[in-house]
């Protein structure tokens, strides 16, 4: 029987950082794929998406580059060729996974290809073989659900990981689900001329997230030309799809539903659950205290929180106890324009009663917006009313994903409205927004 | 006699954003300015010098967009149209202007077209008036020094503000100087297909910023085909113009000269001058009390670092002590790729024997560098060797404008490489390349 110090099963962004940190720390380590390496995220999911999403949105750039002076093409002749945008998306995830080879063979991280089975508390079966280990870490991640799906015709649904390999995408797309994974696929597809209808299950889209950013979305895909539909299940009919009370026409349906765990198959261990993902404690530690769990598995969706809980459970082996900090874990959304969001939502400050100020900004009264030709989007950042600390921030913007750091690291330092005021920003930027945005929580914008 | 709280001498980002200060702070409060509002930045300099590389890069995206899928057109059959990317130039800064008068109306700041003369220590002369205020602030700005190309003939010779304004723009150009402005003039005309040869009068591009930099961008101008001359000066001769002991062929020369300073015209207030700039304390006063000076006129050539003075200024008038920050001030280069630096170079921590440690991480090893197919660039990262605290952070990557803000606000906010590596970067970002350069710094990088 062979014996390690972790065996981490999965490799996705969180199995494989925890992964190589054990290595790194000196423990003798083995990693366990069924699939590929990367999991979902690199083959699958946000990976493929965003190129998809960079494509889309060179395609957005060509035809509006006139405007900028590019001339010498008609815009009526440019097509976006999917095939080939999915083929250089397939040179990149393959180029990426290379590199996570290249990553696990030179911290010396034993791989093993294969569905592993979870028999006791330290054992694992992989490939006919038991292996033992001091600690084991589940990182199986998850996929969307199929059941608010059942009645449909199986051809008719596309789940969106295949989406991102077909060679071709049909012109009337329904999506199914209204969540994060939903509005971005619904965005990338409108840009490349798709017909779109989203249909939501809740209420609102991305029900989570700041009101202000939901209702950005949805005005945004009203512009777009993309239908939502809120509040509604989604069957067959025998005049098509029905969302609600509707027929809708439409040539697929992607499955972009709340997310399920992948469980791996166990024997005498069976984890304790909650809601249908595993339950763990704040190191990571499931109800079996030698089995970690952490990723999607866990019902926490975001790849970076993944690899934050991966970092935590390998550091809770070696004797390090460092919870992982969920309010300060940054979102970003592959939109257009992007969307990023740190901290508490403006409804969770009002649940909690937490008494708070409020600046917003809108890109518009950015230069560098203007500049860019993109002054869609706000800032808008909430602060503890007493301290000024800044306890929320979330931005629409053309580069959001990369402006969120900076309100991250804010947070992350107890920064307060002081802050983001006193720090100078280059001008022109559109991280100057962060300090308007400052400046109007505490009473006097100075562009505004 | 009109009486006022401050007289703002400069509608550049300086005065207009110190006047508006002034104003929300309950001053009475004069602008004058001879030419336009916005002054060099908006008219002339950052902004339209940031919306022709916004236009030179829509070209540059166009041309590369096959790799993305985009379709239909000839690489071939592209032009960059200079006349109509200035036209779309001057309609962004004509709106920015508007906002700007937009602005000083709001906030009840009275503006004066004229050049003013600074009479006395309390006294300003414009328009055949005589004005009087407790306070002056002057903000007159620079322009590139005319002295290195005077043996020229002058039509040669075109000055940076000049070029883009100018309906075209000749074939082949010398760009005399080595500095940022050179640098960003350089990268800009280069994308759009312009012969170009960068005349530097110092050994090294950029001699204060960090030298991983300059060496970056030597090595990427000799990759674009820029020629890079250093240590020369530029003078007629008969067979054209000569760099050094070379006769390069150009059609003009583009002055990127190191700035003087524009003094405003004075009489019984002469104020104390260094190097041609005038002398200022902590708090932006001059050798005459009631005399402020903020911006190019003091020798700081970048438009936030003018604003921050002008607010520091206002502020010290209505009797809040807050110095300027100088060493966490970020620069910006929009070039391709951007860069973004804050803190100290590493040359200047070991001229002052600080010990330090540092990381690198090249962009190649991004995830969403490689999506967005721009992995030219690094991330470096300085911090002290006791207690980790970050002391500059270098970076060229594609948003490097926007990503320099989370490295500003961690110096802000004296964060350490333990903050770096611990807040949470989302996943793919090119922010992520600042946990992993602060692995690096403390030895364990993940994903090197």
């Amino acid at each position: 029987m062979k014996t390690y110090d972790v065996i981490v099963v999965g490799a996705g962004p969180g199995g494989y950082v925890a992964a190589i940190r054990a290595a790194q720390l000196g423990m003798n380590t083995v990693l366990i794929e069924k699939a590929k390496l990367g999991g979902m995220c690199l083959n699958w999911g946000c990976v493929p998406a965003r190129r998809l999403m960079e494509s889309a949105r060179a395609y957005s750039q060509v035809l509006g580059a006139s405007a900028f002076g590019v001339e010498g093409f008609s815009s009526d002749s440019v097509r976006f060729n999917w095939k080939k945008a999915v083929g250089e998306k397939e040179r990149i995830v393959g180029k990426l996974v290379k590199g996570i080879e290249f990553l696990l063979k030179k911290n010396k991280v034993q791989v093993i290809s294969g569905e592993a089975r979870l028999l006791r508390g330290h054992d694992v079966q992989v490939a006919g073989e038991v292996l033992t280990a001091g600690h084991i870490i589940i990182a199986t991640g998850s996929r969307p659900d199929r059941a608010p799906l059942a009645t449909l015709p199986a051809n008719l649904v596309v789940e969106v990981d295949e989406l991102f390999s077909r060679t071709d995408v049909p012109e009337k797309l329904v999506i199914a689900g209204g969540d994060t994974v939903a509005c971005e696929t619904a965005s990338m597809l409108s840009l490349i001329r798709r017909r779109v209808t989203v249909a939501a299950p809740e209420e609102r889209l991305m029900p989570w997230m700041d009101e202000s950013l939901s209702r950005f979305v949805a005005d945004k895909f009203k512009k777009s030309g993309i239908r939502v539909i809120t509040g509604v299940r989604i069957t067959s009919s025998q005049g098509g799809i029905s969302v609600g009370d509707e027929i809708v026409e439409a040539d697929a349906v992607v499955n972009c539903s709340r997310r399920t765990a992948i469980l791996p198959p166990m024997e005498d261990t069976p984890l304790d659950l909650r809601d249908g993902f595993v339950e763990i404690n704040e190191f990571m530690q499931t109800s079996v205290p030698s089995v970690y769990a952490i990723g999607d598995v866990t019902g926490r969706i975001f790849a970076h929180v993944a690899s934050a809980q991966g970092v935590c459970a390998v550091h809770h082996i070696a004797g390090l106890r460092e919870p992982v900090d969920y309010l300060r874990m940054p979102v970003t959304l592959y939109m257009e324009p992007e969307i990023g969001a740190v901290g508490f939502t403006e409804e969770e400050l009002k649940q909690r009663g937490i008494e708070y100020v409020k600046g917003e900004f809108p890109m518009t009264a950015s230069s560098k917006a203007l500049i860019e030709g993109n002054t869609e989007g706000f800032v808008k950042i909430l602060a503890d009313q007493k301290y000024g600390e800044v306890l929320g921030v979330h931005v629409v913007a053309s580069h959001a994903a990369d402006l969120i750091g900076e309100a991250a690291m804010c947070m992350r330092t107890e920064g307060t409205l002081d802050d983001l005021i006193r720090v100078v920003h280059a001008h022109p930027t559109v991280s100057e927004t962060f300090r308007e945005a400052g400046f109007k929580a505490s009473g006097k914008p100075l562009h505004m």
